[in-house]
């Protein structure tokens, strides 16, 4: 007997639904959001990529702010994953990829600390520009 | 015994390792970039989550025009959510309660629906205004 | 005799609509876009800037691979700067301010060479960390 | 006598420079921010315009919320205009285009009406929908 709400099960469900409503599988842009965003094509789903994200920086700024709450970072994080299933959809792509890939770079040693590395040559350069960012021109 | 990549295990994971380099967890950020993207504050990570949505819509427009790769896209993706359960752990959240939300939405019935009304009453309009967008002013 | 479109006449005149619309200057949500963005608050138009970014993002991806519309690319940035001069109005900012910004900076001598020091510190930081950006965690 | 600062000229002065950089013009990678952002291609810059866009709004919602400062949400105007600017002059576009775009909106009777009724018309929607925005799936 298997709980019914594992994450896996949850995401992996979600991109099954998903892929019912590629217009391949006969899914109805009259009667689906999701089949009407892949019937409209990338640009209509990816466009909601971008909104999704500055809805979550939205949030998580009224949350560091005191105000807001964080059900709505959530849903709006929830709703940015939820936009990224369908593009990945599209491409013939689910979450099992993205999911190998973060445990994929878990795997490097020393990713890490690359990353820093780069992160600190980053933040020196910005220190050495100081207030006002890329300059122009 | 147990399969040792399941993806609960490797989001559920990420997300312990991310809070193990919190500030008050004793991160470092001289040693981490997660502990340094922490203890830089939410600009610091929010700033990551609009670049990578960036990326994300920008490697899915080559492989829309038949270039690119899907690796590319699928780790676009994978830093966008890296880089979001950065943002959930500063607040105090994490993968669970996303996927909760996914999952709970899901259990609406009727929600399809509705976000389909709401689509065709946004394109609708949408093609009253035509070619030109928001108007101005 | 005055030319009656020159660039500045026309952010000016835009800065100057968009400050009638604003609720203390009697702007009418029922009757004006830029009234009901404004009447709204900062969420409705900082989420338009978010939007066209990702649209002005997508448009020049399909100038980059031989589609879309030079006049496409056009209308989203213009969609672009339209929304970040509401959002000014909000704050009492107007274009004046950001140009005054942009001039500032090109009077700085060796401004340039420092953010492009910066940009280089950040792409040899990158080369070091090769394929996969971030690193997890 | 002209004076040397109004803003078409710093708009169009700004375009020319940005111009000279072009590798075409012989613009140096090695000594110019913006050469080198145009010798790498368009991600590199569109990747900045998500990147300041996401940047503007966390100006504004610090602004908002009684936080930031006035100038740092117009440097990151500056830093968002900026960059669309070198994305257009990639596709030999310039600010003028822009504006043009712009002055021709204003002179379109009854555009701002058209776009109210779509936006009333999307908000009644969403009204419909409730908290919780797309729906899943």
């Amino acid at each position: 007997m298997t709980r019914p709400d594992r994450p896996e099960d949850v995401l992996e469900r979600l991109a099954a639904v998903i892929d019912s409503r590629k217009p391949a599988a006969g899914g109805d842009p009259e009667r689906s959001y999701v089949a009407r965003l892949l019937h409209r094509g990338p640009d209509a789903f990816l466009k909601k990529i971008a909104e999704e994200a500055g809805e979550a920086v939205m949030a998580a700024k009224d949350l560091q702010h005191g105000a807001g709450s964080a059900q709505a970072l959530v849903g709006e994080v929830a709703d940015l994953w939820f936009h990224s299933l369908i593009a990945l959809a599209h491409f013939g792509l689910g979450p099992a990829d993205v999911v190998a890939e973060l445990a994929r770079r878990e795997g490097l040693s020393g990713l890490e600390e690359k990353a820093l590395r780069k992160a600190r040559a980053r933040e020196q350069a910005e220190g050495a520009v100081g207030q006002g960012g890329q300059g122009t021109p």
